[in-house]
């Protein structure tokens, strides 16, 4: 958790109002540019980062050292073409890369904790309407977004339809399901029931609750695998031995290997993030905030949708993006929607599916 | 916990060689039965309980209270009747609700906490085989077991297979895949993380690591139920209130219920337990204790199989039990399969479900 890590940042000039009815002031966004834009301002790529993801989409992760979450589809030549469009990636309000969160100080000079609001996904979009006023960008040529990045990219579409003209929405929801809740609720409890957790005031101790953030990372882990995915890549192999030791080592590879996505998560993520985000993820309801019918969300839209989901996705499977697709239909939005077939699960996404890459080139470059 | 609550119970007059190589010396086995034991001791059936289950199938449980967990189905002139069959329900090693657990004392008179040898599901059927050589029980008319009880039954048929006429196994597996360990090294993490844990060293302790537990019990129960269940008991509605709180309370009706489920477990449930029975499970691979070929772990069996799998159990989808059938064909053991509907996910053996009562039925009385 480094809030100074950001390589570009704005501070909002006006004050961005929030769903809960609260006011958050100050507020900065981090964010990532690559390409150039245009003189007439027409390529811009807004790109919307998934819950435990940040601005650096296609460069180094400073704390980690690793390639950017996206790097493999983003850049000169790539599918999204950084020598032809101007690639904007905003760290979300709530998170901690540098984007103001829980983590940020608040205006009595200390962090705010659980004084930070809690905030919605529409909210998370305030903040990158302001950064995108702030870049004085009228008007995007697409909005990009993964998971969460797909809720933020149709509550964009949905409440400032004049700021985009295509739309795509990746293996995404307009809603959280009781499934969805129930597993964030499960990770939310194991960072409350760190005793460093400290009702969200640890800044200045000298532990973070990293061993419930470890736990919650652990249970969201797998649920962005598929267990098709799990049994192939680890099976019940053991790890580093022949046979089972009878203790609790981590005997099975699946073990070793959650324990280190645990672990080396709460090198780069701060734990009360984690809670305002999944918790802004669970109040997402595009449907609620538009009067309980999801066609009526996109009826100013003049946009063009593309949605695409993975058949091995269990978190936010087909029949969510289905169910976008029906009210786009009944919006009268023009859709593409594609069902790819992948073993990765939710994580399909984010890794090396040619049919995505072709279908995104195909619905940016068309 | 309170190891002293079993109605009935035996020391087993040997000790009890462990797959580990370990030997657990002084074992008692808390049961309860339930119907008489005919003269010729030909009806005789022996139940085994899940992970978090116990002895009290029939019965009020002592600490809840609560009606026994299969009560529905075990009484007179019910499914498994015992107007017409002795039913001997025993709570396995490795537990805490009378049978040697690592709540017991260890023979230097403190409790064996993390000293308790890991065990395997053999070596719970190890046990229960001890109480059947105890109570004089040469054959069983049949074994019957859900989820863990299932693995049990299976293991019963395999390594004791002249102990038994017919095998009932339903929603259960042959061995654990690998999102079955992954979910139980999250419960596992979550316990071992809880500060009361104290290296499992805490019962005499102020506290108790139930923090952990809850943690452990709420990540569990998801996959107990069906996502299409989850949606249709709770969607996303809330919990005694009118609108979104915009704070960190069970706002929505599932975040109570997981609270409630968690909570509630820690009343009657030892964390030590939990780690040591979901090792259990997770080491659980009938094929490999038999050279690598399921179908050679029934090579001497001479019983009947009915297997039955529920369409909306993801935990152990039906895949898993027609394999476990596949390998009962090659084995050349007479097997009768069904996959049943039910919208409750794994936990359709637990209740109202009348197919299962009539297929139970029509095998047990067949």
């Amino acid at each position: 958790m480094a809030p100074e890590l950001a390589s570009k940042s704005v501070k909002l000039s006006t004050d961005l109002p929030l769903d809960s009815g609260q006011v958050l002031s100050g507020v900065e966004i981090a964010y990532e540019t690559y390409g150039e834009l245009a003189a007439d301002k027409s390529n811009a790529i807004l790109i919307c980062h998934a819950l435990t993801m940040d601005q650096y989409v296609a460069s180094d992760h400073p704390i980690t050292g690793k390639p950017g979450w996206w790097a493999q589809s983003v850049g000169p030549g790539k599918v999204i073409d950084t020598d032809r469009y101007h690639v904007i990636c905003a760290n979300v309000i709530g998170s901690c890369m540098g984007s103001t969160g829980p983590a940020s100080l608040a205006s009595d000079g200390k962090p705010y904790g659980m004084r930070f609001p809690v905030i919605t996904i529409r909210d998370m979009v305030r903040g990158l309407v302001g950064l995108l006023d702030g870049l004085s960008i009228e008007r995007l040529h697409t909005v990009i977004g993964g998971s969460m990045g797909g809720m933020q990219a149709l509550s964009l579409a949905a409440n400032w339809p004049e700021r985009v003209e295509r739309v795509l929405a990746i293996a995404t929801t307009a809603r959280h399901s009781a499934q969805n809740i129930a597993f964030h609720e499960v990770g939310r409890q194991a960072i409350m029931a760190d005793p460093n957790w400290h009702d969200g005031d640890y800044y200045r101790e000298e532990n973070s609750p990293d061993n419930g953030l470890a736990v919650a990372r652990m249970a969201a882990h797998i649920t962005y695998l598929s267990e098709e995915g799990l049994t192939e890549k680890f099976g019940r192999r053991l790890q580093d031995r022949d046979a089972k030791s009878f203790g609790f080592d981590a005997d099975f590879q699946v073990e070793s290997y959650l324990r280190y996505q645990g672990s080396g998560f709460t090198q780069r993520f701060d734990a009360n993030s984690y809670l305002y985000i999944t918790r802004a993820m669970d109040y997402f309801d595009l449907a609620e905030e538009h009067g309980g019918k999801l066609a009526d969300a996109f009826a100013k839209s003049r946009a063009r949708f593309c949605v695409i989901s993975f058949d091995s996705d269990w978190l936010y499977p087909t029949a969510e993006s289905r169910h976008i697709v029906h009210a786009l239909n009944a919006a009268g939005a023009p859709v593409s929607f594609v069902e790819l077939s992948a073993p990765f699960g939710h994580d399909s996404f984010l890794l090396d599916v040619p049919a995505l890459d072709r279908v995104m080139k195909g619905f940016i470059d068309g």
